[in-house]
């Protein structure tokens, strides 16, 4: 297709969200997300497909029988982290309307049923726990538990949707034949403009709570302080240095403080761990070294750490057959793993899953300086329409 | 006086912005600072004091001429750091009226108009700057610049007092002709009930901002990275050794990042030091040491870092003659330097200014474990008294 088209419809929520400095905030089921659900919502309607949702704020754009039998999904996610990037998530719904359009224009008259899916809350942004609507679509969490989750402002996640979640839906192995999720790439791997995932990185979650005595930051001797900060900060090196040594990723990028206060000696530090590496061996042994680093300090601060697994991803490897026959149709497009996570590597569980990847030339994410070529995502649409002609 | 006639009035206050874990959120101008507000109205007209305000926030309720030449001033602040103590502050203002009752009770009649002062903002916890009602007061800040300081929301000091602060006091000099600033002591030096303040120790707030190259947390290879996270812990850490081998005291108890969010590293983080030390030059040694060493460590990091003074306060001696005289005057109180700073500290250098501190069981301030005997507080209000009928 031409990068006019697509350029064309991605201006349509381009400025949705975007904030100063250029990022996006685009929160699960808040302001700007509302705005490209009725987006969606249009957009389906535009090209008569029925939209439903599964009762856990997913949305689903259907052509052919709804909730009918080996159904082809293909699509994304709206929300971002806090000033994200606008490609990610998004980009594999634009896509996803635009290669229904490539297909009927040519005459295709898909087999089975095919929808285009919106999933809610991929990033954890808000409440905290990524792939939140997969997760609970495949029954990878309580719905109970899911509805229990707040955001900053404390609003549960229940609260946001109107209602406690569905949960897993029933018959999901029969009922979806096969999920094609399109996804900017987040690294510098990709050189071609498109590519297929073979494998997603085990990955995770950790919430460690450093807990201490709050005091006054003039008065309090040194020698009698038990400052949390410490073991936090001694922490972030820590996680820093073990993962380069292993080979993996560790980042200690949120902090929340209390009293958060220039001049009073914090009670909690709680900061939050993400690691991810090519084995979940590798990962274990990162997170185990992690915390007993910060178990060392904290016994020579005087303060206390807690450390909470909030999400746990293990290891996922694609459908090997699909990937390898959607590589074929797509020119031998090159095959990558990736160690970021996503609504297919939850759901690839339970269906046969692939995803295409589209080129990121400067390998920018989770910032306002991710960017794609329109070139590249025209022809990411083209491959797209390719791989649910030849599955639909 | 009675322990109990202290607690009688102490209780009028004790709820007003207690939250949930015991300590206060008192910021200058909102909600419980405003009931506390309206509380030292309704005490000064029971007590047929007339209120009146400097144009700066700062409250004066008169027993004598208002703003009459050589008037003795005593009081504190209401306002907390978040999540601190009930005692820093309003102890002083509490125990003055309790003075004052004492005074009329003896049938003491003042050779100088006496007020009792309310100094708004002196924690900086709500826009950044301590002292800031003493500050504009004795001049030692521009009014315009004092107006335009924010707060979290982005409301200006001048919005929430309603007007472009006055300033200077005119003949400010003449018409004090004292302050005793009553306080609880914030560190275990004091072990009888009441002592007499020496000198403050020259302390100061310090910006650094750390900024880097916001990326994805999962994608982004070790190498590539440039996280000012790294830069902003070893900093932590850095000032915590640089203290202790000078004897001074460094806190960084304060931090905002950008975006703050688990799978994003970070563009910026953005953390304050609290530097303190018996004489000027350790200060500033401590400082440039500090400044240096995040400079080196952000070299390393590929990271930048930006450092801002944003208030230093140089060494305090109170008025030595005063001091001593008060001391004779209590029984030969012990006489101690604080590093703790306090709006006495920033009239000083226009006004005879002592402080009395009032014994501290644990030590503990700007935390919820701050408490204070009320027998003490009681005999702090005695002593008080005895300062007020000697200097009126």
């Amino acid at each position: 297709m031409s990068k006019k088209v697509f350029s064309a419809l991605w201006a349509e929520i381009e400025a949705i969200g975007r904030v100063s400095g250029g990022g996006y905030i685009r929160y699960a089921l808040d302001g700007p997300d509302l705005v490209l659900r009725d987006w969606f919502r249009n957009q389906a309607d535009r090209r008569d497909m029925p939209v439903t949702d599964d009762g856990n704020g997913n949305l689903f754009a259907w052509w052919g029988d709804q909730w009918g039998r080996g159904a082809v999904l293909t699509g994304s996610h709206f929300d971002s982290v806090p000033h994200g990037g606008g490609y990610d998530g998004p980009l594999g719904i634009v896509s996803a309307f635009l290669a229904i359009d490539q297909l009927r224009a040519a005459g295709h008259q898909p087999s089975t049923p095919l929808a285009v899916v919106a999933f809610v809350e991929e990033e954890g942004g808000r409440f905290g726990l990524p792939c939140l609507g997969s997760r609970l679509l495949s029954g990878a969490i309580d719905p109970a538990k899911a509805a229990a989750l707040t955001d900053r402002d404390g609003i549960t996640f229940g609260e946001a949707l109107g209602a406690t979640p569905a949960g897993p839906l029933p018959g999901l192995k029969s009922r979806f034949g096969a999920l094609v999720e399109l996804h900017i790439e987040q690294g510098r791997q990709l050189a071609e403009p498109v590519g297929v995932a073979s494998a997603i990185w085990p990955h995770g979650r950790w919430r460690f709570d450093f807990t201490g005595h709050g005091d006054h930051a003039g008065t309090t001797k040194m020698a009698d302080r038990r400052d949390p900060m410490l073991t936090f900060a001694y922490t972030v090196l820590a996680a820093n240095k073990e993962a380069r040594l292993s080979g993996a990723h560790a980042t200690m990028a949120r902090v929340e403080v209390e009293p958060n206060a220039t001049n009073a000696i914090p009670s909690l530090v709680r900061g939050w761990l993400d690691a991810r590496a090519a084995d979940t061996a590798t990962m274990d042994a990162l997170v185990e070294a992690v915390t007993k680093r910060a178990n060392d300090r904290a016994g020579r601060d005087g303060t206390d750490v807690r450390v909470t697994a909030e999400s746990v991803s293990d290891e996922v490897t694609f459908d090997t057959a699909l990937a390898t026959r959607l590589s074929a149709l797509l020119d031998d497009a090159p095959i990558l793993p990736t160690s970021a996570g996503h609504d297919a590597g939850v759901l690839s569980a339970q269906v046969p899953t692939a995803m295409l990847f589209v080129r990121n030339p400067t390998g920018i994410s989770h910032s306002p300086a991710e960017s794609a070529d329109h070139a590249d995502c025209a022809l990411g649409v083209d491959a797209l329409a390719r791989v649910l002609s030849e599955l639909t």
